[in-house]
């Protein structure tokens, strides 16, 4: 067991000040970050890593899809490292913590393990992943831990482009003349195991007083799409039986999808976020609407049974119109056995930060990380939940917190 | 009673030679009409009519607010004229009969009647009243008739602007220069009675295989803007007690909506046809959803009574979200009495001509004409019932009939 002198070393305004140094690229009017994935201000942030980290010695090293890294040594070099880090990509409107946190997180207990003078069996590397935020620029989230992982093909996800054409391929060149002194590595060299710090992006570690949250889990996941075709008419002389409403279809449908997806414990989430009415005129019986479900779950089982009711429902409630069904997304939850989530508790319990077992809602880079080694997540508060927005926030001390659990974490995993 | 002699001169290739000339100001790709009003489009189509007028030494009138007259005149010209007529504005995706249908009936009765070699007591003028199609530049529709009725007020109305931040007054400069030759006539000029022929915009006259309708009545309406307030929230995150949906509250009110404007005879017409969701994104919880209510029938007692009951009913569903409504458009039923729709009748079965009563679902300057004088309506069938589209579609025989019966019908209102 660690000691804790490593997770004592972690400096709370070092970080604090390094979030403000980093919220600086991309800094938006309100005070958000819009820092979209392999952008200038994106490679600068690389770059302000590398150059942070030279200082103490650490060489920083790039794969070819972007990811980057940052390595304290461990005696024994020849031992996969130990990884912890998230991203540096933002959505357009997002905030100075999702993301980053995680890989200052991993920074900082570089350099509180550093200033504690501790030596670790194996290397220790901070790690950005390349394009977490999907839809932001490109179209693929989890870009760069997926094609880590192996799950998404390097080839193929280099022609991605963007809004303007640009090929992920493309933007990589400039990337990667950001940071002239890191060494070129490998796709998905060995990893001992993965930690991701985070804040939550929900409102429960702050609504139950908790300064640690423990991942258990990240959700499983289906989308789809529903598109209800009807027929456009006149507001004014179309009798009801005449009718063809996609309006009122879809509405029969998203409120029999609540009833579907309703559970007396409260661990379903379902969302409809997107309703687009064609054509949409005030006076003009809807011809057409098209809706996204999103719903998540951590249990596979209930992934499958409720999913798998969602197009026979949409059909049996159709009426007079045509409806069509697609799912889009499909990702199972990703249990965090083993461990390291036992790591995290005990941790928090030594230094005596308040903690809960709590799931991640939101996907994470640690659902690609979770492939090919022992995973875990640290979550810690943010303020009201809000996330993905310009208004954002956490506190220097949770921060602090859940950067000192994971420098502890780090040590006992570093030294196995 | 008319003896339909001149009611058979009407010309049935004549009549259509002047809709596909009309069609050609504004033509679309896809066989449709833009003509927004007061363009220099629509400004020619009042220019062709008077040329045509001219042909016969019919005399051109304008008035402030553009409504436009071609009159033949009575042998006594100090009695207030007949009139009859439509509007030659379209919505941007419109087809090649509304409006300007009844305009052309007015002014093929004109020649019909000339033909006929018929004199009338009273002067009969076809009239284009200006900007019927609200909304598609000007947000005021039925403006020049309702100008011209003293419900809305001239001043006011020249000032209103297009989407370019022109005004009326300034775009009424341009269409008085289209047309010098006509005479200019103040507003509001005493009218006999009025009677507009219109293909219907709905599907019964086709359904029941009938070629005239009798208008009874325009129907009652109200519309109402209903903004619901949530918060945004993430998909993956917020457990359902701690949402506020306004995506999911909309719904509930939509679907109460439908049941509240329910009816055993299908004479309610009750359209959500605008539903705007923010920020419509798949993975956020909707925190803001407006959506409209377009209510329709013919009796003033059922558009109080139901009408009165949106708010209460939104508000009583609006859980955890705020909601707002707003009324902001409300008309009563015009019911169409008097001698005119038994003229009508006659008339129709004279030539045997199929009919029935029928309600105009629509709205049409015959509200205000309804506020000065007697006033009455003629629908022709359209195909499908499609309307305030590219693809409307009408017969020549059926245009013709409609023709022949408002001819026969002015004939007899020129001579009382």
């Amino acid at each position: 067991m660690s000691d804790g002198k490593a997770g004592a070393k972690v400096d709370e305004a070092r970080l604090w000040q390094r979030h403000m140094d980093m919220a600086e690229l991309g800094k938006t009017p309100k005070g958000g970050v819009k820092r979209l994935a392999l952008t200038d201000l994106d490679n600068e942030a690389r770059a302000k890593l590398m150059a942070w980290g030279a200082k103490r010695g650490f060489k920083s090293f790039i794969d070819p899809i972007g990811n980057f890294f940052v390595r304290r040594e461990g005696t024994d070099p020849s031992l996969p490292p130990v990884m912890s880090g998230s991203h540096t990509d933002t959505q357009p409107s997002g905030g100075r913590f999702d993301g980053i946190y995680g890989v200052l997180a991993a920074f900082e207990a570089l350099e509180a393990i550093d200033d504690a003078g501790l030596k670790t069996k194996r290397a220790i590397e901070a790690a950005v992943w390349t394009c977490e935020e999907g839809g932001a620029r490109f179209p693929l989230g989890t870009m760069g831990s997926s094609v880590f992982a192996g799950t998404n093909k390097l080839d193929e996800v280099l022609k991605m482009k963007d809004h303007d054409g640009v090929t992920v391929g493309d933007a990589l060149k400039r990337t990667r003349a950001h940071v002239p002194g890191a060494i070129d590595r490998p796709l998905g060299v060995p990893v001992a195991s993965f930690v991701e710090a985070h804040i939550e992006q929900g409102p429960e570690l702050e609504a139950q007083g908790k300064t640690i949250g423990v991942v258990t889990a990240i959700q499983g996941s289906r989308r789809f799409v529903v598109e209800v075709t009807g027929e456009d008419g006149h507001a004014g002389t179309v009798t009801r039986a005449r009718r063809k409403d996609a309006m009122f279809a879809a509405t029969d449908m998203v409120q029999a999808l609540r009833k579907h997806f309703m559970d007396d414990d409260d661990r379903i989430r379902f969302t409809v976020g997107r309703f687009v009415v064609e054509p949409n005129a005030m006076a003009v019986i809807p011809g057409k609407v098209t809706f996204t479900i999103d719903f998540r779950h951590p249990e596979e089982e209930v992934i499958v049974k409720l999913g798998d009711g969602v197009e026979p429902l949409c059909q049996s409630l159709r009426g007079p119109c045509q409806v069509k069904v697609t799912q889009f997304m499909r990702s199972k939850p990703v249990p965090f056995g083993g461990l390291i989530p036992g790591l995290i508790q005990s941790a928090a319990d030594r230094f005596g930060f308040s903690s809960m077992p709590i799931l991640s809602g939101a996907g994470h880079d640690s659902i690609y990380l979770a492939k090919v080694c022992p995973t875990a997540m640290i979550f810690v508060p943010c303020e009201k939940g809000i996330s993905h927005n310009e208004i954002e926030n956490a506190t220097p001390y949770d921060l602090a917190a859940g950067a000192r659990v994971l420098t502890e974490v780090l040590v006992e995993l570093a030294n196995q």
